[in-house]
């Protein structure tokens, strides 16, 4: 796995229970993936010798984020590396502008996605926002998650923060999109393995707050048609692009009634997280499942569950010094991923089972509230347009 | 953790949750919890060196085997280890003689035990039988696990292949017990912690073959009464013991009615896997909770359950080669342990959930003979008084 992230971590944890051993391209020795004990190889995600070296120790590789060079890539495969997902499929997932141009084509329907438009200068906003209105949103075409790279603009003066009137760049680094009235926000979970299989989760509810997930739930509570759809739409964009692995597929409900596409990770995903309790099968497992070939596990829904992520505050706590009073939260499942604090910083998540999701969520809150210090409030908050591969 | 076996592989697993490191000692770097990636000197658990060497690592050192001598266990508190448990709680567990002699004066009442007397001559044997009538039950004194050091005696000739007419030992090596007719055998699975906190997981149903543990099933099906029975003796003895950490006390019914104490166990056991996925905290993160005195986890049921281990056939298959085929069974949960194939080495255990323990039970199985090519029977099988610590 090349990243030696929180996701490599479970991967790792997932990958202790059938017996094999997960290697991974691990950045420094203080990697999650590396203090859980995941074999391993301290070494650059973007430096090709050091991607061929790891490639040599396993059967598959597959990755813990989309930031390998696509140039990189594609000599691993030429090099006969069994990269899972390939070249083409991790190419959308990491180039926004890309996922929102060819959606339009894939499947057999078009899928629905913001109104958006590629930007160079000042000019491509105006225009955007003359015809959509203001505000608008500005994206990095790539390399953005958890919030970085997503910008709300009031109006021209804004853009201008982040783009000139003219430029002689000739590569396109931001997109803009229409600024969305949300009801719901929700992440269709599924794997797809090479001899084509694929399985589905139930929908996952996601609460992002200033473009950083906060909190999940599962079931979401959305009309049966709703999720009917998105998940056709979600199977139909992974067979598209021959996604390989776990892949996650957000939507957006808009207050005028449209169900939208807002991006795809295809690798295990914070959303996720929740089923390594809710559901039969945990999403770590069903990425080993998925890139090495073996049968889909069954997704099926123990009980309604919620996560709630513990992120670093101000104070950077380090939440291990309040493991012990969290751990008397009845019920509350806590997974610390052994990272230096920094504000901002995801340090864990806690999950809760519920005979209802907000039973559930309310367990979850109040052992993350006592890891932060942090007060979770109990009203639902205004849904964000974040970004949260 | 001294031990490097399959206990430490999955309590690992479960540190990694809590973001603690588990250091274990292995005899071998290919021990079960080196090749999940537990740090870990290589050393030996009857050499005081490496057991003072191993417990600089630790705030607290804790046992994955009770084959510890307890002079090295006395040695190490007296170099200010904090051992959880402690010396005289293990010397309980591991010294079977020792084990029923004590338990007739702990607690508040007597804890039935089998009929019992040490042997050290073929004429103690003979005698035990002349007041209990054969077949007797001649057990190894310590060290016995998994149905080694565990003899049917049907006759007097039976008592010679393993003891003399006369001794010059002053050591007793053996005991000997009555013969029971069980209807049922179970375990109390429970943690406690050096403050005193005490939590009782619901019981365990065991079914043991040739001495080795087969399968598991949560909730035992018994009647109300024999579980609060049951639990006042787990509780009683494990406080009167001053045991720390994950305990498992196993219990007989016999035909005539009696419900009796078998052996405990003061350690993650075998019988507690199920809780992996059946209950809201697995015996592994009790256990770590217990020896680092934090609160202890709900012990609630998720769902009925059951497990069935692995053990390797005649045949001796490695598992990994059958795992796709197992994994293609819906809902069953597979561990492997990483060991390699031996005829009637345990490689692993498959959990399922389920509507009812004989559906878990069923996929539990399916999956289970998919792994060791052996076949499961659906019949009951007559119950047999092994010893499974």
């Amino acid at each position: 796995m090349i990243g030696g992230g929180q996701l490599a971590r479970m991967t790792h944890q997932a990958a202790i229970d059938y017996g094999v051993t997960l290697h991974v391209l691990a950045a420094t020795p203080d990697d999650p993936a590396v203090t859980a004990g995941a074999a391993h190889t301290i070494g650059r995600f973007d430096d090709l010798d050091d991607l061929v070296e790891v490639a040599q120790y396993g059967d598959v590789v597959t990755f813990d984020h989309e930031l390998v060079p696509l140039g990189h890539l594609r000599a691993l495969i030429e090099a006969g590396v069994h990269l899972r997902p390939g070249p083409e499929a991790l190419g959308f997932s990491c180039d926004k502008l890309l996922a929102r141009t060819t959606l339009d084509t894939l499947g057999e329907f078009r899928v629905p996605v913001p109104a958006f438009a590629p930007v160079s200068v000042v000019g491509d906003v105006e225009a955007f926002a003359g015809k959509h209105g203001w505000p608008v949103v500005l994206k990095g075409r790539s390399g953005g998650y958890d919030g970085r790279g997503v910008h709300v603009l009031d109006d021209l003066e804004g853009a201008r923060r982040f783009l000139s009137d003219e430029t002689s760049d000739p590569e396109v680094h931001w997109l803009v999109e229409e600024h969305l009235d949300l009801t719901a926000e929700f992440a269709v979970l599924l794997a797809r393995s090479p001899s084509g299989n694929v399985a589905v989760y139930p929908p996952i509810a996601t609460l992002q707050v200033d473009g950083i997930c906060r909190e999940l739930s599962i079931p979401a509570d959305l009309p049966e048609r709703i999720v009917a759809s998105a998940n056709r739409m979600a199977v139909s964009v992974i067979d598209g692009i021959d996604a390989i692995g776990i892949c996650a597929v957000e939507f957006f409900c808009t207050r005028d009634g449209r169900l939208l596409l807002n991006e795809l990770a295809l690798r295990p995903h914070n959303s996720g997280h929740v089923t390594m309790e809710a559901c039969r099968t945990s999403q770590f497992h069903q990425h080993l499942r998925a890139v090495l070939d073996w049968p889909l596990g069954s997704t099926d829904l123990i009980s309604p569950a919620a996560t709630v992520n513990i992120i670093a505050g101000p104070e950077a706590v380090d939440p291990l010094t309040r493991l012990p009073a969290a751990l008397a939260v009845p019920g509350a499942s806590i997974h610390l991923y052994q990272k230096s604090p920094r504000p901002g910083r995801k340090l864990g998540h806690v999950t809760a089972l519920g005979s209802t999701v907000d039973e559930a969520l309310a367990t979850a809150r109040s052992a993350a509230a006592l890891l932060t210090q942090a007060t979770f409030p109990t009203q639902p908050r205004p849904i964000e347009q974040g970004s949260e591969p």
